[in-house]
């Protein structure tokens, strides 16, 4: 829990200089141009999320509490109030953080009389963003913890004090069946970014792997491109931007690579896990945990308490979100002289689908790093740790 | 067998207008712009395979054929022979068609008299390509057919005569639930460009595909980009060619698509097959085919003899081509002012890994298709189809 719920910097996030707003970095122009975006209206904050200026299921979740509280400064009246909450939740369906986050403010500002709720809204949207921020650095502690144990149980070595995995001397294994004697680091693979630019800070699936690097602990990451957003190109950009060592790979290679045995773990983050475990993340995740399960790999997801979704019993209750197919068609970057371009790599007529989230089978998933702990992908696991929510309740 | 081994125009290969010389489709340049390149000299030929002008598996066996027949016009000496079939050789090292066309004209050319080698090698690459068409056409009618009996056990449905597909009533299974009573057409997925773009003609993995369209079976492809060299949309340019109905999707929705109920069979083409039936493939072929496996849709592999390797006894004796990081930091297409061009995603210095095939695994090819007929991806499978080949003999 936050000490305080004074504006802050975030890395993804930080207060306006103008005063009651805040600004976003501009996700759709990085990593080709770092620009952050004012948010002075519930319709711009309404604008980053579906447009995806602003995206990840923990930060988008705060963006719409700061969506909520900007609309309440322009209208405070209950119409008001049910009208922008409705507004800002449809603006992506999958993640559940945005309704949790939504829900939180509505329940706290009905009963407030108008005049009270802009100054009541503001301050509770920055709560939500220092808990975030908390609930993610919790998140990497556990998982850090749980990527060390993991690897004793890789090639049977014994988890020793201190630095563990640079004196590793594990197979290289692969189609050549050679082995080597050189320590090399912790390989873990991620997909999509889950980073600090996917929270208010620290990251969720990368919390962990921040953490481990700050040990002095030697991690690389396999960064999956995330067609068709090419989210993992985020992840490259913010591990590049904090040192940490990363390789890109189209996402074809990703069985390849488990194949060979050069994946020590997966670790993803999700927007939205049902009630038995099951867990919607950006589409592709799916594909990586079938690859993980068949070699042996663990799987783990990494959330916040407000990607679960205690209301929602399985996986086949959520909602895919289909998007834009121009988002397949097209593809940006920089062009020749160096400035943000777009080429076009399929003609506007050409039928496309494009969904954007698949659902991991709560089978497939070794375990779920919450800020709580780390628990079985499962009813009874997360009913450990989240007594108070176990039973369903409508949100 | 082809009736005659004279000049013919195929879909992909062409008699160059000069003579002795031909000409192939740019792939590089696809879809964004038609453009033949005439072959004339050896180092043409080589150059076109290892820049990827000229791809898939039957055609570089092809397109290397003519590259030998070529050198043998520049010279026709045994070391000329041996040092040019070693240089074709090594332009891409995982498809086996290359090596086999190539030992094949070798075996052909060394009994002979250098004067007469030119004519010969021109003779016979020619017979390769008429043969390459010719089976491709034969797989087309034994994968057809596999297919339409596959259909007979999905949902219940006997195999009926006529027009089976158009009157199915499958459940449009998926996350909701729901069921439709709506014909609808045999979805079939494929990955990378198996097509005629491929083959001298008519293509592998799409080729029972343009049959079933052929004999009027409502038929839709799922073509996954197939990153990073997006040979997807080479599948969609040559689909979109033959009027057959198509979608294209990244590669991270396939598991969705087979989780929702969406692909009755997936079948791709082949760089090499090993012995006991495990199959080189573009890289992602493996992900598709746990995912194949995982949710029951059969999962085919079409291949000609020349991709069988006898001498290889399984996947993991067969080299896997690591290519040009570049292939995946950049991307073609066409600019706003539609004309060609390519976007930088990732500068140059970030690290990359681009493996461009992977091994799927015996256990996971339902059956294998070639020119032959359908098999089991087995030592037992293929030999019974290829009773002179099923020793393992060096190559």
């Amino acid at each position: 829990m936050p000490a305080t719920t004074a504006p802050a910097t975030f890395s993804s996030l930080r207060p306006a200089p103008a005063g009651r707003s805040v600004e976003i970095l501009d996700q759709t122009r990085l990593p080709f141009a770092k620009a952050w975006i004012p948010l002075a209206r519930r319709d711009d904050a309404a604008h980053a999320i579906a447009t995806m200026q602003t995206r990840g299921a923990p930060l988008i979740g705060a963006v719409a509490a700061f969506g909520l509280a900007l609309a309440m400064a322009e209208d405070a009246s209950d119409a008001a109030l049910t009208a922008s909450a409705a507004l800002l939740a449809a603006t992506r369906p999958t993640a559940v953080n945005l309704a949790w986050a939504l829900d939180r403010l509505e329940a706290l500002l009905h009963p407030l009389p108008p005049a009270a709720r802009a100054e009541a809204a503001w301050a509770e949207a920055w709560a939500i963003a220092h808990e975030d921020a908390a609930q993610c650095a919790a998140i990497g502690a556990h998982g850090a913890a749980r990527l060390l144990a993991e690897i004793s149980g890789i090639g049977g070595i014994d988890a020793p004090s201190g630095n563990p995995i640079g004196t590793r001397t594990l197979a290289q294994a692969g189609s050549v069946g050679t082995a080597t004697a050189a320590p090399r680091p912790l390989n873990i693979m991620t997909h999509c970014n889950a980073g600090w630019l996917a929270t208010v800070d620290h990251g969720t699936a990368l919390a962990p792997i921040y953490r481990l690097h700050a040990d002095g602990v030697p991690v690389h990451v396999w960064v999956s491109e995330t067609r068709p957003r090419n989210q993992g190109l985020l992840t490259a950009w913010e591990l590049a931007e904090r040192g940490v060592p990363y390789t890109v790979i189209a996402d074809n290679a990703a069985g390849l690579l488990m194949m060979q045995g050069q994946v020590d773990a997966v670790i993803v983050g999700a927007d939205r896990i049902a009630a038995n475990g099951d867990v919607a993340n950006k589409v592709g995740t799916y594909l990586k945990a079938l690859a993980a399960r068949a070699h042996g790999v663990p799987f783990f997801v990494a959330a916040p308490v407000s990607t679960l979704d205690f209301a929602c019993p399985a996986g086949s209750a959520i909602p895919i979100e289909e998007r834009a197919g121009d988002e397949l068609r097209q593809v940006p970057g920089r062009d020749a002289a160096d400035r943000p371009a777009t080429v076009r790599q399929l003609p506007a007529e050409r039928p496309v689908a494009n969904p954007a989230f698949d659902v991991t089978p709560a089978a497939l998933v070794t375990a779920l790093i919450t800020e709580r702990g780390v628990c079985p992908a499962s009813d009874a696991g997360l009913a450990a740790l989240y007594p108070e929510r176990a039973s369903a309740q409508p949100r």
